[in-house]
């Protein structure tokens, strides 16, 4: 965490050691005298039990279900940190929690997974599931989360959304449009370099695809992805039958040339000047590797980027996942949504890129901030209307 | 629910329609600018992270663990409905969420369990326990409740605690203490019929014994149990190796004859006024299955009973599991208590019992009032005490 000082560091600690975590629960109904505990629990409970029995849809009117997301993690791909296991990412899935409460008006109750067997994790979650109305997944390495993601939607008549990949991809969408917008780039030519071929980086080309781009290379550090490469986990090897349709090989200093875009969802400091300089003109430059971006933004900028976007709240042009969630839980949540398809994705980024108005917009101004409140409820408005459209809303 | 008005009825709907359920997450830490996102969130979320992953037990410190229980259910003994599923048990769980904070100051989450399978909810509760300071199990039926329990003690190093069983089991002692003060008798020489082999009479029975009692019979529809008897599920058969010593046979009309104290954890309306005059002098009535007892307060006066208690708030002497949970999880987390042991439990009852003043104690006053805001203290006090003197408090 080198971009932040002692003094911040120690805030840090103090802050969660003070509040022990940064979520709690709250009673929502008196509990003052006798008439309370006979309305809330015995014998009044067993009212609205009854009609749950009677017809379980009735769950989403009597409890907690209807505005309530489980969020989880077993701690495999914490931040930049890796495999630090159930307890230590417990504070991450709290401050997420805390932002779908400030930003979303949405009840997110933490939990902790201690498995790293899919299986185990899936089995857990559809029992947990009754109770909540959506479930987000959260620093779960990949490719694990790509098949835990996949089977539970399968198993599931509620939201599944892993944010690492899919509250990246939106979000980048999201800057994509209004990036492209600046620069005069269309969606189907441009041409676009990924860097990193993990969770983030493959629902990203996904996301980007369904939005209509024809020209992406994914890349690691073995250099691009491609079809038939049966070194690539199955995630990989799926993506790759759909991108680098020109079967364009070597690393990425290589494959950046002549790119209109470059995501990075990776490591940081990959992209050197030179790499920058050897992008199309107007480039587009999505640094996003936290708290290290790929490159620093006075280095792309030197190198001639037109746009430039970090992770980082201290550079213009934050894309981050908070554009997404709140909104999103707040929006599947409202309809009750069965899933979360690519339309409601879609939809949300074009709501997040269609807060910054056409006056407004420009080279430092591509996404709204984090703490604009116009976000959450667009995205939940575009989510809600996205998912009555496609018949997956059951209200 | 047949105590019930229609107007309480529609009363208890409208709330729980009002309000989507009784409890909500409320953010504990700001989230208003830059820097307390950078706190709670990215890049300062990562130092507690980094310092749970180098000492595990800071979790304590760092996160919500150390003031937080999941209260589960899977909705299979569920109030006097039997098993409803776990969408129709939520109502109870957020129920006794709601009591947790408002009594006790405890966040509890409220997770539905989708399975009857004993071995599954053991193995999803061990993976979610990472999170949580404790386990509140709510609503399993016997005899699966028993094994799940137990298992999860061994399995956890955190408190486990079946509610239908402890907290009735610590309840009725806290009554029976008081109870046989006012009538003279002492626990060693009591005889007691207990009437239900559940959950909640199997645990009253055990906890009756480690605190001294000598003459317990359990009853239920069959009669008492005997020692022996392989119709007998195993608890049962193990419960059986302890009490009914003389081995008296017969129905509870045979069985109350002669008993100083009725404990009835079954069904309303099985003792008659000839029965409660069949018992000895000075006899006490614990009639505590809800909403109609075993038998009616002005009845039990009627047959010569001298101490009358039901679970009820519209009589004297109300014996509820409320009395007990929230000072009991309030206690353990307070010392971060591995587990909940015996000890524990019986200083749990004593503390309740006396909260009741020498000179106010009375035939019409045992137990103090479920509002009384001294008993999740006093309760807590003896639990932190208790953990700490038999050696499983962390702190």
């Amino acid at each position: 965490m080198n971009n932040m000082s002692i003094d911040m560091k120690e805030a840090s600690l103090n802050l969660h050691r003070k509040r022990k975590g940064k979520v709690a629960m709250r009673g929502t109904t008196p509990m003052k005298n006798g008439t309370d505990l006979a309305m809330a629990y015995t014998p009044g409970v067993a009212e609205p039990c009854l009609e749950i029995f009677k017809d379980k849809n009735t769950v989403y009117d009597y409890t907690m279900k209807g505005k309530t997301v489980a969020i989880l993690t077993n701690g495999t791909a914490v931040l930049g940190l890796g495999n630090i296991g159930p307890e230590a990412g417990l504070p991450v899935i709290e401050g997420k929690a805390l932002l779908l409460k400030k930003f979303g008006q949405v009840d997110a109750m933490p939990i902790c997974l201690d498995s790293t067997d899919s299986d185990a994790i899936i089995k857990t979650i559809q029992m947990i599931a009754p109770g909540f109305g959506g479930i987000h997944l959260e620093d779960i390495k990949a490719p694990e989360c790509f098949y835990i993601e996949e089977k539970l939607r399968e198993l599931l008549d509620i939201p599944v959304y892993h944010d690492d990949q899919h509250g990246t991809a939106i979000a980048v969408l999201a800057g994509l449009y209004n990036a492209l917008k600046v620069t005069g780039k269309s969606i189907e030519d441009a041409k676009i370099v990924i860097n990193g071929a993990g969770a983030s980086g493959i629902a990203t080309a996904k996301l980007l695809i369904s939005a209509g781009v024809k020209h992406i290379v994914l890349c690691d550090l073995e250099g691009t992805l491609l079809e038939g490469d049966t070194g690539l986990n199955e995630a990989q090897q799926s993506i790759a039958q759909v991108t680098n349709r020109q079967l364009e090989k070597g690393s990425l200093r290589d494959i950046i040339k002549n790119k209109d875009v470059f995501i990075g969802v990776s490591a940081g400091n990959v992209v050197d000047e030179a790499m920058v300089r050897s992008m199309n003109a107007d480039s587009i430059i999505f640094a996003l590797a936290n708290p290290l971006p790929e490159v620093h933004p006075t280095v792309a900028k030197a190198g001639g980027a037109r746009i430039i976007a970090t992770g980082r709240s201290d550079f213009p042009n934050q894309i981050n996942n908070v554009l997404v969630f709140p909104g999103m839980f707040k929006g599947v949540l409202k309809v009750r949504a069965k899933d979360i398809c690519s339309e409601m994705k879609i939809a949300a980024a074009k709501a997040i890129a269609d807060l910054v108005r056409e006056e407004e917009l420009k080279e430092d101004y591509i996404v709204p901030n984090v703490f604009d409140k116009r976000v959450s409820i667009g995205v939940a408005k575009a989510v809600m209307k996205a998912a009555r459209e496609v018949g997956i809303a059951r209200v």
